[in-house]
């Protein structure tokens, strides 16, 4: 399902070579209205892609018909002829389903600095178009497709569906779906990896804007799996209104928030070469905000995340990165707990590191600062061997 | 010989049960003047280990006559008690030689979070004070021992020393040398690691304290492994006076200035797990903490990291971490050179990939990013299997 689950839209994955294994690589997907709102929030990256350059200036207005979505190449410095092959996508898809290339949005991802072939671009577009203008393309089918599509390192596609209806207060009906790929390079600064969300009801582009940044403040936002920013992430948030239904701001937000949840914690799961999910949760912070610095700092201690691999509960490497932050609390008064056993108690040592199991993939660690009522997680994984093998391979 | 080279100093390093292997452990270096001065750098981490609290009110008067360092652990987040153990450590050298417990540095390192054995410690400093009293400690064997017992995770002992003399305009002659000790954790604030620096030059604490920021802000400072900083990062210098001779303080820093550089440069290259030592130079920067960075943000992504692991010039990582910084510079207009091939100009794809041949150590990365005048070099170490391997083992 994922973007053919709500009314009004239609999608096509198809292989056109840009991956060297054959395997699909161009997903399209068009919103057949009768509304054309879109919010799109992008990588916060200053070396930004081509698709991305082109995109920002696709959903200046808050309308788009359709997004076309490329793997087997990142087009990110590749200069101005890059630019001309993002621009040349937009202008097929155009031609092929009679819209405006001003209102197709473009993503792509892969390896950066190559150039991407135009003539395959052109015909895995001719042919993803075909199966939207012959039908088909609002399949289930159709939806696992585009999610394929736009797999890289992935090894699952990612799709989630909510269909919302006695649920919601007012019991009206109507459907949020996405799909995403990210395995790697997945730390983002306003958004992450590829996402695309597709919503059958009636909502402004203001609103959806207003409630994509809510969502991904909170989800993709707070997944920090290496560190390492994308340059091409984008997540695209297509409103049909096909169901007829005007959900609240709230409500509506609240949905898009558990899928967005959804689906970033698939890319957790996914993340390359990892064992283990890990979950860092500080609580007594003065701020929201200075308990993600403190917890998104822990994330990235290549020596905590070692240590979990090893399943080592080895707090002193949690605190090591603890202090390196500026967050407002007493160095000396904080508490560590790795799956519920509190190993440190105001910065001593407290229950004994034989009272913890860390052979299970999720690993919960809780870090109470004790300054004040906030709190924040942040979803990352360990540093495995698999991890440095996958990215240690040549052009990878 | 490092810090039994200048005159004026004694050193023993000896075995006290602290490190499971019953190798050497506990190192101490008396200042037998006539001068005491003194001038420390500490880590900028805020979790500090109760050593590094000690030592920074006892060298707060610019004056020591003795620095005590043990491995086999950190004595961090250890409450109390932990503190407790370092006065009484300062207080069992200070009655072995005769000297106030006020003027006694102590550094220590290894595991964050366990008790020391202050029996260990204490027997450790009768034995090591044994050596100072009876003779034997100003020998270049006994600066050997004690580098040898503030190793950790090290291979090797790391020294390095300079003797000035007709090198200098006014042909005088005085004596630096040094010990260091670090392989993990090593991306340090203000200092870094254990360092213990001594001079027979004549030079206040005031001088000692300027040339010492001055150098270490451009060599350890400059020198970031794996993005983690330690809670015990120490580094002290000592002066004797014993040459008799007051250099420039120019003409000092400078040579302090090599040797730090000598150490830091032995530090990379026994980076845990590392196979590749890797050199980042900025060009071009507005200013060079504008360099440094830039420079700093490309040596702390485990994707770049991981590439140089596998021999693969992967100049799209090094330009997506570029991208994440807040430099002024045109992120379409930069030039990324390994090894002296040009593998992106201005922004797009240049020379081939295949000119370029990683599998030397030695690895030297240029980034032009066309803005300014300035530039700064940061020293790094790729991501490994066996940095993964070594860093994962249950309390390591």
């Amino acid at each position: 399902m994922s973007v053919t689950a709500a009314a009004g839209f239609l999608a096509a994955g198809v292989a056109c070579g840009l991956k060297s294994t054959g395997k699909k690589d161009l997903a399209l997907v068009q919103n057949r209205g009768p509304l054309k709102n879109v919010a799109s929030v992008f990588t916060s990256n200053r070396c930004k892609a081509n698709p991305v350059l082109w995109s920002q200036q696709v959903m200046a207005d808050g309308i788009a018909d359709a997004i076309v979505l490329n793997s087997g190449g990142a087009n990110c410095y590749t200069g101005a002829r890059g630019f001309q092959t993002t621009h040349a996508t937009a202008e097929a898809v155009a031609e092929r389903l009679s819209i405006s290339a001003g209102d197709v949005l473009v993503c792509s991802t892969g390896l950066i600095g190559e150039q991407l072939d135009l003539d395959k671009l052109k015909t895995g577009v001719w042919d993803a178009g075909l199966e939207i203008l012959t039908g088909g393309a609002t399949s289930a089918q159709a939806g696992l497709d585009a999610a394929h599509a736009i797999m890289t390192t992935d090894s699952v596609p990612k799709l989630s569906v909510r269909t919302v209806s006695a649920l919601t207060v007012d019991g009206a009906d109507y459907t949020i779906g996405g799909m995403a790929k990210g395995a790697g390079m997945l730390a983002p600064g306003l958004a992450t990896m590829l996402v695309v969300i597709t919503t059958d009801a009636v909502l402004s582009s203001a609103h959806l804007d207003a409630a994509l940044r809510q969502a991904t403040r909170v989800t993709f936002d707070r997944l920090d799996s290496d560190g390492c920013m994308s340059t091409n992430d984008t997540v695209t948030l297509m409103a049909s209104g096909a169901s007829g239904h005007e959900p609240t701001l709230d409500d509506f937000t609240a949905q898009l928030t558990a899928l967005c949840q959804d689906l970033a914690l698939q890319l957790q799961a996914d993340a390359e070469g990892s064992s283990h999910d890990i979950a860092i949760t500080v609580t007594g912070a003065v701020s929201e905000d200075e308990a993600v610095e403190v917890a998104r700092a822990v994330s990235r201690s290549n020596l905590f995340k070692a240590a979990m691999f090893g399943n080592d509960p080895n707090w002193g490497r949690v605190l090591a990165a603890v202090g390196t932050t500026q967050a407002t609390f007493d160095p000396y008064n904080v508490d560590v707990a790795f799956n519920g056993v509190k190993l440190c108690i105001a910065g001593e040592p407290g229950e004994s590191r034989d009272l913890v199991d860390l052979s299970p993939r999720a690993v919960d660690v809780v870090i109470d600062i004790k300054a004040g009522p906030a709190s924040a997680t942040i979803w990352t994984n360990d540093l495995t061997h698999d991890y440095v093998h996958e990215n240690s391979a040549y052009a990878s």
